[in-house]
């Protein structure tokens, strides 16, 4: 999974294959492999918002990593928000209640980034 | 993915099937689907250290959950750590040196807390 160094915000969990973990290693940028693509990814190559890697770490069994990253641009999410957890589920006392919006404003037009390229993640 | 509230540590990534989220909401303290003993798994159950959930939240295409919770005795690993991700992996220049201890000092010792009861997690 990927935060924010600063702020601590968790942005997105991502899947890393051998060659993604051993790029991001190798270049101090994100690299995923997008199991929906099929494909190496280097986050940011098309959006220009690449995660500079601040500090990885590995957990105890050796099959999670932790990236703390800075985001040019600002945002990680495909939508537009900052993190890909813009969305509060309640719990406990308010649980059944509707998801809340904890960011209310998008960081960009997706439309103006991607223009009509197909993503294959479903919302 | 599982951070603490206060500091934005990530703590662990645990898995959560069906039953494990809906205990998440209703109870307001962390569940998730042990893939390894393949049973549901009450956090802190054994150990005390129980992870409240002081906010759910859900990516964009509700595959991932991220909790941020407050965890009673202060540690998540089952070796003693605060957290599973205790290791840093040396990126970019620093790429191919060793693992380096975050944490220095157990919270607990898994010994007192767990005895001889078999964790099937591979260190």
């Amino acid at each position: 999974m990927t935060s924010d160094a600063e702020s601590g915000e968790v942005l997105m969990l991502g899947y890393m294959n051998a060659e993604a973990m051993a790029k991001t290693i190798e270049t101090g940028e994100a690299h995923y492999w997008s199991r929906s693509r099929r494909c190496l990814w280097h986050k940011g190559a098309t959006s220009g918002l690449i995660q500079k890697v601040v500090e990885m770490r590995i957990d105890d069994d050796q099959d999670a990593v932790w990236l703390r990253v800075a985001v040019e641009g600002g945002a990680s999410c495909h939508v537009g928000y900052r993190s890909c957890f813009y969305r509060l589920v309640p719990v406990g006392d308010a649980a059944g209640g509707a998801l809340a919006f904890v960011e209310t404003s998008k960081q960009f037009d997706p439309k103006q980034v991607y223009g009509d390229a197909p993503n294959p993640t479903q919302l």
